[in-house]
């Protein structure tokens, strides 16, 4: 089934240990639709201005991600500057130019109104809920938000997070959200606010799923936590979009199922983890845009490989 | 086949957001002893004062822990005093009183000296090269270090570190240790200093094995890495010996094998994560007493069961 993503696309600007790239493409909604484009039809929300080229679009067909409502804006597009250092697990933002997002107001095109997977990409949690009430064939809903929406934003966020079958959102995130330090209890404390599943991502550790004490895949108990691996990487070349990524992957495998099931969710987590891999190799989404489903698949076995216990050697 | 273990018997006072415990039991060897003592023999060579009590030697004891090589000095026994906060993932040390440990100067009881399996704790790097020395039947030696030594004892450390089949550190010592940020790279240059293989443990999110390029299981492929998952707890109560506990489960199930083969090897690291994550559950080596093997065993299952794509629900 096809995922509808409303989120940004924008122009990136990254220096690494590995290098310098100035405005290359970039955004959350972009490497998710990227990374689901390998598992199910993506169709996107965004807006960008006149800076945004027929290459750029290129890079949407060329996956053949429904790209019809992306709007254009007089101005420019939304500009992140960024860098990394050390570990490369925590980004510092240089600058953060919104130029057209700053009045991104969403508009669904007719077409999309018949989405039943919906992800809400990190964007003001106002939109978020706004989006969500006007998709009405939507079955699913995942999420994603960020330290200054919690922080400034709780009342709204709320409203969101009630909605969400799967919040997907980094240790941070977690604990800032649900103000525990010690991760069970933070796990619990944002399942209580609403979200059926919380995904939370550890970086180059992995991600560990947590289930909400009510029915998710129509059972009677709740399923246990599940930890998925993350792949040790000699080089990280560009962590921006990894976790974004990871959703793409994610979402993009659920939406392909016929059926939710803990099987599936579990499958589900190792191939955002694959994506995720792959997502860091290059600079912005260029490892994405040139993956194989036959790489993909190579990769998830490698992922059960390093982390079961029967694995061939 | 029984291991011998030479490293620090110690009080240990804490405080945790759980509570507080005075000059309670412990030391690396002790949580090692305890942990391995529930898969195979263990034998224990440390030094400890006259505060050292039969209530202490019967801890020993009662899980058939050969102690004969703990030596009573005059004075008192090593003191450590340390205090967690926020994630309780590392330890403040508000004071380490040396004592007796000050002088120690390991002897081998005569009828320790067919050991096999060697596990070198956390002392003085020149004093874990003594042992091994003087253990002529040992085929496998497994180590830790620790910060203090990685800065200011780097030559006496290097001669340990080539003697070694496991070398188990956490990531900052892996780092230190290195001088590389990139956890791949970090295991690499690690590996180039001796070990056989390498064991990083990463607290509340599992432990990662790293083998070297040489003949290590008898094969002519090198094995990929590893991932262990760690268990996540509600109630980390106190985090004082998690590692060594890990080590304890993880070099007992080793060395109770007839064979080491990498399945066996991965299991070990899963045994290790099992230890660990009793230890933490109470304060010192209160919960290593009394764990039976069937909860180990159900506790094993279920780690398997947060990591495997096929678990049952």
């Amino acid at each position: 089934m096809a995922i509808l993503v409303v989120g940004s696309v924008a122009f990136d600007s990254i220096e690494t240990p590995h290098g310098k790239r100035a405005k290359i493409l970039g955004g959350a909604a972009t490497h998710f639709a990227l990374a689901a484009s390998y598992f199910t039809d993506v169709r996107v929300i965004a807006v960008v201005g006149e800076d945004f080229l027929p290459e750029h679009e290129a890079v949407f067909a060329a996956r053949k991600i429904d790209a019809r409502g992306i709007e254009r804006a007089p101005g420019l597009t939304f500009h992140w500057t960024g860098a990394y250092a050390g570990t490369l697990n925590e980004a510092q933002t240089l600058g953060t130019d919104l130029n057209v997002f700053e009045r991104f107001e969403p508009k669904i095109p007719e077409a999309y109104l018949d989405t039943e997977y919906l992800f809400l990409a990190n964007i003001d949690p106002v939109l978020q809920a706004r989006v969500r009430s006007h998709m009405p064939k939507v079955r699913m809903v995942c999420g994603d938000t960020m330290n200054y929406w919690i922080k400034d934003h709780a009342a709204n966020l709320a409203v969101v997070l009630r909605e969400l079958d799967v919040l997907l959102i980094n240790d941070a995130e977690a604990r800032m959200l649900s103000g525990e330090q010690n991760s069970v209890r933070a796990a619990d404390a944002v399942l209580a606010m609403g979200p059926k599943s919380l995904v939370v991502k550890h970086g180059e550790y992995g991600a560990t799923a947590f289930f909400c004490n009510r029915s998710f895949f129509g059972m009677e108990s709740v399923p246990r936590p599940f930890r998925a691996p993350a792949l040790p990487l000699a080089e990280v070349v560009d962590p921006t979009g990894a976790g974004d990524s990871f959703a793409g992957g994610f979402y993009g495998y659920l939406a392909s199922q016929p059926e939710l099931t803990p099987a599936v969710f579990r499958k589900a987590m190792f191939y955002g983890g694959v994506m995720g891999s792959f997502a860091v190799e290059r600079f912005g989404t260029e490892r994405l845009q040139g993956v194989t489903r036959e790489e993909i698949d190579a990769r998830f076995e490698l992922f059960r490989e390093i982390s079961h216990l029967d694995s061939a050697v």
